[in-house]
């Protein structure tokens, strides 16, 4: 049976450490693909941890793609193919291993729940039972007074410097905060002259077309989110749609299609909820790989509000190839009405940034980078990201045991409620979804379809986005009744 | 001899009131193309009012072209050619005038001064004894207690409005408060429907293009500031150099180029302090209704910091075939760190605008939008412009008096220097301009050459920017022999 040293997890959480080992074992090829890996309850008894250490283990490691389930049969290793054009990935693998133990300095909490979705919808005008299609942060979570005295604050203190406009990628001090805070909560290891701060990602989106090329042909995911598509189709350039099937985009298209640009939410796209694998992951790497015009953009909107387990580690991670540009967003951490976005470039591409589009302004207030570096700077941030995790987690429980308990239950089948802060329902009706969406609409239920975010035809039938971020609780029951009576309808 | 019934003036001054009724009966034909005007004295005398009111009138009529003058002839009537495509004129000098009447409830000096420059340099590193290419506020006139009071107040009593997004063209309060500002200072008549907010001209000169068409041709002045032509070429457009004469861009240059979209800023060029006078300001209507895919941009970025007489009416007044898109920013009248930017689009644009891009987030944040909409509505920023304009024209004053005192005076002839933040110094001197300003650097001067702005040879040799907004007079003594020594040298 395998083996290994617990003693050895110091500070590191006990499932941590065991993941992470694992984790080694298989990148290093010591546990080839398809290996079984131990049962749960003798792996546990062996290594002397609780059945849940190894449970959350093997939770973390499937999450991720790195082994596979068969019902009845047990856990197996995936078969990644990193060999192919990353001679160095053992390297690689090594500086990861190396930025994960620096990461054991900070808590299993930090690494969890960060953003919230980087999807700004418009508050809804109406009152309903239940509004599954919002997924806005409601005013009590802000911390207002915090950022207030922040503010205060730094229009008394820092006159000068609060005038002085910004550089054009944002002020060194919030980017030094920034690239600190990804390493702490993200374990990636950036330097702050690679970030680009914007007003948005719809902002960044258009900046990255002017960096990268107008001539090159830019991929969205099939089904995903329509805003994106719709900017690169504002910028000009052609737009692929790129089919998915359950581990993320398929690389075939991307070829068929001539995709020089992917724009991917590997650690969950929305509105499927789907996590790219890490097999799928270094795939894409690999195809980036093949030409100097090939990139990937990470769109990293709400990878870190995972409910359970750490947060999937980000693509950038494992980017020797320096081909991946990550995208993120803080203003919906504390409120969609803030402006904060930022960009990390491949080291090559920041350099043709600032050689090449110095002269743009930024799109930010001094003001507001200043408030908003002082707001991570001095823990005011991470108190904030715990405190809207476990509120987040709280109406998620909520809803899933309203659910369970209500009539629907036995109707619906519910999937991906770990990540992000919103889950998938299947739900048995004979309506379309087009129907079934009016109807509840008619008794008050707010609810959108998987397959709404198609541009083909969809596979998705009958599958419900359920956003809870800004969910009220107090007429649950009733909305579950009404969405019951539509499914029998 | 020309009447006027000088009575009817009303609470309007009285230059104001003659300089009306002058203007009227050019635009009517009542007075011909080089029909001499009376002389100052005998006019004064004849209407009851002081020389002083003749003068200012005559010299707003210069300013703005509707009048020329010949060297010891007297003033004479400019040709203007307002029939060719505008039948309708008559209606709309009339609403123009019905504009002005209503202008006349605000004062003279509300419509004085307003904008700082829109082209934020970074501080020089260095200490200068003068730096005449620094045009920044400087941190004194901020009005930092009211905008910090201001914010506290929105965050402690708009809680809910704030976590709200914005809608994409900005706040309705605050396009409210634009268009009524718009109304009071610049005398236009814009509905709040058409203002776009963004954070900054650059953002909105590229959404400009989005709106326009990647397939137009573009073009800006030759000379003119760089950053405008950068950022059409980064937004992969024709960029064309249209050459200017002493009015303003050529029209057959525009033909020539197949110009579709020309951005000037006709109200004060930079950096030359031209201002388009009237004529070829219809010349410039008449060439964009010939198509519907020609479109005038406006860059209206300082150009209510004249320092004599009413600021220069904007073209976006007599645009009566809804051609002219009007560009302003209010971030440099408070600071150039804060990011305030807007657009008024004509109507159908404007459509166009609502309901293809609507899905855009807006750049500013919903704080910074509602304390923008409460500056303006509470009156701070009328105080505040009132008191910037008088800091301006002190230190021109200061500078202008410390030149006529200096050996410097000799060498040296001042234009353009009622308008903007900047005026033109011709100096002789045998050095090129490029030595020159190499050598004043070297002695602790910094200076700008206008040839630097020209994409073309130059025609404006040893013709000097003299920026004064940030300009400190302590050592300006020093500065201005250094510059004489290199004048000489």
């Amino acid at each position: 049976m395998l083996s290994y040293d617990i003693k050895k997890a110091d500070s590191d959480s006990l499932y941590h450490y065991l993941y992470k080992c694992i984790k080694k074992d298989i990148l290093s090829g010591v546990l080839p693909a398809d290996e079984k890996l131990p049962s749960k309850r003798p792996f546990a008894v062996h290594l002397g941890v609780s059945v849940i250490t190894v449970e959350n283990a093997y939770a973390q490691l499937l999450a991720e793609g790195f082994i596979y389930t068969e019902p009845r049969k047990g856990f197996f290793v995936s078969a990644i193919d990193t060999g192919k054009t990353f001679g160095h990935l053992q390297s690689a693998t090594q500086a990861n291993l190396k930025q994960s133990r620096e990461a054991q300095n900070y808590s299993e909490d930090q690494f969890s729940n960060f953003y919230k979705n980087s999807i700004g919808k418009p508050a809804s005008p109406q009152k309903y039972l239940a509004d599954f299609v919002n997924n806005q942060v409601d005013p009590e979570s802000f911390p207002f007074s915090t950022w207030a005295k922040n503010m205060r604050k730094i229009i008394c203190e820092n006159q000068k410097e609060l005038l002085e406009p910004s550089p054009y990628g944002g002020l060194m001090g919030l980017r030094k905060s920034i690239a600190k805070f990804l390493r702490g909560f993200r374990n990636m290891d950036v330097d702050p002259s690679q970030i680009i701060m914007g007003a948005g990602t719809d902002y960044l989106y258009g900046l990255l077309v002017q960096l990268l090329g107008f001539d090159k042909k830019y991929g969205v995911e099939d089904p995903g989110y329509s805003k994106i598509s719709k900017i690169y189709r504002k910028m000009n350039v052609v737009c692929n749609f790129i089919p998915m099937d359950a581990s993320g985009v398929i690389i075939d298209q991307l070829e068929e299609t001539c995709t020089d640009v992917i724009h991917i939410s590997p650690s969950h796209h929305f509105p499927s909820g789907i996590v790219t694998p890490v097999s799928r992951r270094y795939e894409l790497l690999s195809w980036a790989a093949k030409s100097s015009n090939r990139y990937i953009v990470e769109d990293d909107y709400d990878s870190e509000f995972r409910m359970v387990g750490s947060p999937i580690p980000a693509m950038k991670n494992i980017d020797v190839m320096d081909k991946v540009i990550y995208i993120n967003t803080f203003s919906k951490t504390l409120t969609s009405s803030a402006r904060f976005s930022y960009m990390v470039l491949p080291k090559p591409l920041a350099k043709k940034f600032h050689e090449e589009f110095s002269f743009y302004a930024c799109t930010i207030s001094t003001l507001e980078q200043l408030a908003l570096a002082k707001f991570i700077d001095d823990g005011s941030f991470e108190k904030h990201i715990n405190r809207m995790r476990n509120l987040y987690r709280g109406r998620r429980d909520t809803l899933l045991h309203a659910i369970s308990k209500s009539k629907l239950s036995h109707l619906v089948e519910i999937s991906e409620e770990n990540a992000g802060l919103h889950f998938i329902m299947r739900i048995q009706t004979r309506l379309s979804d087009e129907e079934f969406c009016k109807r509840a609409e008619e008794k008050g239920v707010r609810i959108g379809a998987l397959s709404d975010y198609y541009t083909e035809a969809s596979p998705s039938e009958h599958q419900f986005i359920i956003n809870y971020s800004a969910l009220s609780s107090k007429k649950l029951d009733k909305a579950l009744n009404a969405l019951y009576e539509v499914a029998v309808s």
